[in-house]
C-alpha cells in the first residue's frame, strides 16, 4: 500500500499549493487507481468537497463508464488518505461499504474513529489501519495551518 | 414553521412513489423555500444523495446564481426535515454552519443528535427542533420499509 499512500500525498501536496486544507486520497479497486482528489472546498466553494466526497462521486464516474453496479464495486475499494476521515467522511464510506480505509495522521477533532467510533453505528465491519506515514501528514497540516490561522497551535517543526 | 414542514412532507411522499426511501427536506433563507428535495440514492446510484446533501447543492447553486457568498448564506438558513438527519448530514450541516435544523421523527438508528450528538464536536450551536409531525413522518418510513424489507419489524399501523 506504499505506492498508493505515496499518490495520496502527491494530492495532498497539490491542495497545500492550492491554499486546501491539505487531505489527498487515492480510491483503489482491483489494485488499480480508480479515482483521486484533495480537499476542495475553496475552489468549489463547498464545504462538503473533501477528498472522500471527491473521490466517491469520481467511483461513482467510473461505475458509469465502465457499466458497473457500485453496490459491486465498493465493497472491493481500500480509501487510502492521508488523515483520518472526519464523521461526516466515514459515515458516508460506511453508507457506501468500502473494503477498507487506511489512513496517515489521525483527526482528533472530527475523527471517524477517533472522536466517535462510527463503525459502531453500521452494520458493517470494515478494516482500518492508522499511522502509515503519520508523521508527514500531520506536518503538511501544521505547515498549512501555520500561514492560515494565527490562533492555531504552531508546534516548532523540523524543517 | 408548518408550512415549511408540510412541503418538506410534500418531497418525502413524492419520494415513496419513485422507490425512494420518505424523507424531504426544505431549506429556507429569508422566509423562502431556496431548495427543497429527497432522497434520491436510487436514482443517482449514490447512497450519500441524502435529502439533505441534494438541498445543500441547490443552495450552493442559488449563492452561485444569486452571486452570495455561501458564508453569509447558510448561517441564515433553516433546515426543514421530516427525519432527523443522519450522522453524515448532521456532520455536513454543522461544517456548512446552518442557524437551525427542524426536523420530525428521531432516526434511532443514524440519528446526528439521537445516536451521536453531533454538535458537540464542533464548534458551533444550531438551533434544533425535534417533534414536528413525528408520527406522519414515522408512518411513512414504515410505509415504504413494510414493501421493501422484508426483515425489518412491521409494526401495526391505522392506515
Amino acid at each position: 500500500m506504499e505506492i498508493f499512500m505515496e499518490e495520496a500525498f502527491i494530492e495532498a501536496r497539490k491542495a497545500i499549493s492550492a491554499g486546501e486544507v491539505p487531505v489527498g486520497c487515492v480510491f483503489i479497486y482491483n489494485k488499480e487507481i480508480i479515482a483521486r482528489g484533495s480537499n476542495d472546498v475553496n475552489a468549489t466553494k463547498n464545504a462538503t468537497r473533501h477528498a472522500e466526497f471527491v473521490c466517491i462521486d469520481q467511483t461513482l464516474e467510473f461505475c458509469k463508464e465502465k457499466k458497473l453496479n457500485w453496490k459491486n464495486v465498493f465493497p472491493e475499494v481500500s480509501v487510502v488518505v492521508t488523515v483520518e476521515p472526519c464523521i461526516m467522511c466515514a459515515s458516508a464510506l460506511y453508507e457506501l461499504g468500502v473494503k477498507e480505509i487506511i489512513f496517515g495522521c489521525a483527526n482528533d477533532r472530527f475523527g471517524g474513529k477517533t472522536v466517535v467510533d462510527v463503525e459502531s453505528f453500521y452494520g458493517k465491519k470494515i478494516t482500518v489501519t492508522a499511522g502509515i506515514r503519520a508523521n508527514e501528514a500531520m506536518e503538511l497540516l501544521k505547515e498549512f495551518y501555520k500561514g492560515e490561522n494565527p490562533s492555531a497551535p504552531v508546534p516548532k517543526t523540523k524543517r
